[in-house]
């Protein structure tokens, strides 16, 4: 099994960072403000991406499997490309210095693609989106995210 | 054995990448400033990181393993962290719709721990810093690099 792992520190308290990983208008505030659905354990949120002009170009569908406040979200990908059904996606945070350090594991890929390496970078820009929008209350979730080439 | 992998796409030919890639001037454009060393095969190039005050906080001595062309560059760990020591850095390069794409792969970890997670964060940011140099001119080489934490 292949895992993507990530470590970003965010000058805030855990509640400010969980509440980014567990509700709608959190996730929306990051990743994409095409985020919909039930954010409950059991429930399904739909992550959805478009083009400037707004055509859909995919998107993931993430089984909420555990909310442990202020240390834990982890999801199952339900829907989306083929070789991220079945993985798990994993934030686990914990205090240090000052900082709340999100420990990020996208685990259980089945090989290791081309693809693998680009979803690695984009997580990358998508945490520090997360610790952006913490921060200073302003994230860059798609359709306004950091672009990092061919593959968009 | 745990690897650590990147995909970035640059707009530009891939001489000016390998470039970057291949000579002091290049590598201190987007990693650290503080490069010194022979970038030759069978050579060894010095990274080293120092704090805003100028004193050194660490770096990697890189054995030179491959230099192809406008193709690859690979380097062995001889000096660093000691979950560094031995491990392998890997840059390959493609052409893809007017991008040079590059594949990055920094493997080998004998194990994930929080360390690797760090670190793939950090090389995701690097290589965009990379990116920057060579569709800029302009590059984040510590100590101006991004920071991403508490371990910065």
């Amino acid at each position: 099994m292949v895992d993507i792992v990530h470590r970003v520190g965010i000058k805030a308290p855990p509640s400010k960072v969980y509440s980014a990983l567990s509700t709608i208008e959190g996730l929306a505030g990051w990743w994409t403000k095409a985020t919909t659905g039930d954010p409950k354990v059991g429930g399904t949120i739909a992550f959805r991406f478009h083009t400037p002009g707004g055509d859909e170009i995919g998107g993931f569908d993430m089984g909420v499997l555990e909310l442990t406040p202020d240390q834990r979200v982890r999801w199952r990908v339900k829907g989306g490309p083929e070789e991220w059904v079945g993985t798990d996606v994993d934030f686990s945070l914990s205090q240090s210095d000052g900082y709340t350090v999100v420990l990020f594991g996208h685990r259980n890929w089945r090989e290791e693609v081309e693809f693998t390496a680009h979803c690695s970078t984009k997580w990358a820009t998508f945490l520090l989106s997360l610790r952006d929008l913490v921060e200073t209350g302003q994230g860059k979730p798609a359709p306004a995210d950091l672009k990092i080439g061919d593959w968009h």
